[in-house]
């Protein structure tokens, strides 16, 4: 199996480091060819501008999407970007390490999201109509492949529970996993979550990259966070509000899992 | 009152842009102090790394919290992070204007949190024991200063709705209303949001911009988001979950809001 490991740690020897490290060795010693992005060591440009468009009439006003679907189009990105693309279409398995920062991922990783997400590549793909509102949601140009996020937090794990004060972790992961990764198609598993990442010893350092061994063991045959697809039934198109019948009287992100 | 914008968007001809220039003058033309912090125009360097503190040790192993913790006592932290925090110190109301990019903020942006919210500054903030855990989530270096957020998607209003695809409004910023302003003592303002900004013709930007001026000419008087303050009762210190009666039964994001 083809695994990319996308990963954002400014510094080699942390523990996110440490768990990169133990993933790929993992990975390579069951037999799978690992690429990492390891986004701080290739000093990743974060910023979606101007410039990631080659043959760009200067003075043009830019659109974010429009202009990120010409240069995709024709050939018109700039070498980085389309470089990582190639690593997505060529991987099998996914994988985002990061720590969490401010609930969410690195400000690096996010503009690697927003690089790479070409119109046309990650959105803006497929037939638009009444029954059909792009390929999205459960389809697009990464179905088929697999997506695992791999995160720290300095907060415990009772911070992030149903009750917690920081939300439930679903809940923060969720515009990643539902909005970045099932987005475009990925079968989204569970996430692999550390938490107290400051506070960690050598017995939980040990038994953390044991599980971690196993989940990685298993990218396979996990199943995936059951999302509900968009194009299949149960939503209204175009408002894309789930259907009464579907999950009736429930809101918020948890009504988009099948049950 | 002293009103800071942080915006983020890549081109000033935007509706963005065009939305901002309007904000600037109307609150001007209110008798306000303005200051915006472009963080594209401004170059803003988005990815927290060891370069940002002065008088390093370049063999030392980077440690994001402690590193900023050493920076922001000693006077080491890079020019242009002191800046944004003297602006933060300075403003009564902070505006975060943004397309939202992904379900969540540019990339340019966040990593402006990520280097000026330095642990001392926005985390990391007064006592922990067994009855108070750090002055965070309504109390805070940035106690008694509102906050806004701004914010245009291309999705549909519905798509945004209790039962919409992408989740609710309030649930995909809440990462940001509670976690980013909420956590340094903010009072946070219910955001202000324009729906379907690729399809903006003259009449819809008229009102935009009307219900707009309006928002910021109640800036001082709007009841701030409701969010449960950690310190004052609600939570049980250090699991920091809803106590059992209150909200007895609800779980998620909407918990953490008084009736």
């Amino acid at each position: 199996m083809n695994v990319l490991i996308v990963y954002a740690h400014p510094e080699p020897r942390s523990l996110n480091g440490a768990l990169r490290d133990f993933a790929v060795a993992h990975l390579q010693a069951a037999g799978h060819t690992v690429q990492v992005s390891d986004l701080y060591a290739m000093n990743w440009k974060p910023a979606l501008d101007a410039h990631d468009m080659i043959e760009r009439s200067p003075d043009a006003r830019f659109d974010p999407a429009l202009d990120s679907k010409r240069a995709y189009e024709n050939g018109a990105q700039r070498e980085d970007i389309a470089r990582e693309q190639d690593k997505l279409k060529w991987a099998d398995t996914v994988i985002l390490q990061f720590p969490l920062w401010w609930f969410s991922m690195p400000a690096i990783m996010k503009g690697w999201v927003e690089r790479v997400y070409a119109y046309g590549f990650a959105y803006g793909v497929g037939e638009h109509s009444d029954r059909h509102w792009g390929d999205r949601y459960g389809e697009g140009s990464l179905a088929g492949k697999r997506a695992m996020v791999i995160v720290t937090t300095g907060g415990w794990e009772s911070h992030y529970s149903a009750r917690g004060i920081n939300g439930p972790i679903d809940d923060v992961l969720f515009p990643i996993h539902h909005g970045i990764l099932y987005y475009p198609g990925f079968d989204v598993l569970p996430p692999f979550v550390v938490y107290r990442a400051q506070r960690m010893d050598e017995a939980r350092f040990a038994e953390t990259r044991a599980a971690l061994g196993k989940r990685l063991d298993e990218l396979d045959t996990t199943p995936p966070i059951p999302f509900r697809r968009q194009n299949a039934g149960d939503y209204e198109i175009p408002a894309l509000t789930l259907k009464p019948d579907i999950a009736p009287g429930k809101v918020g992100f948890a009504a988009h899992l099948a049950a």
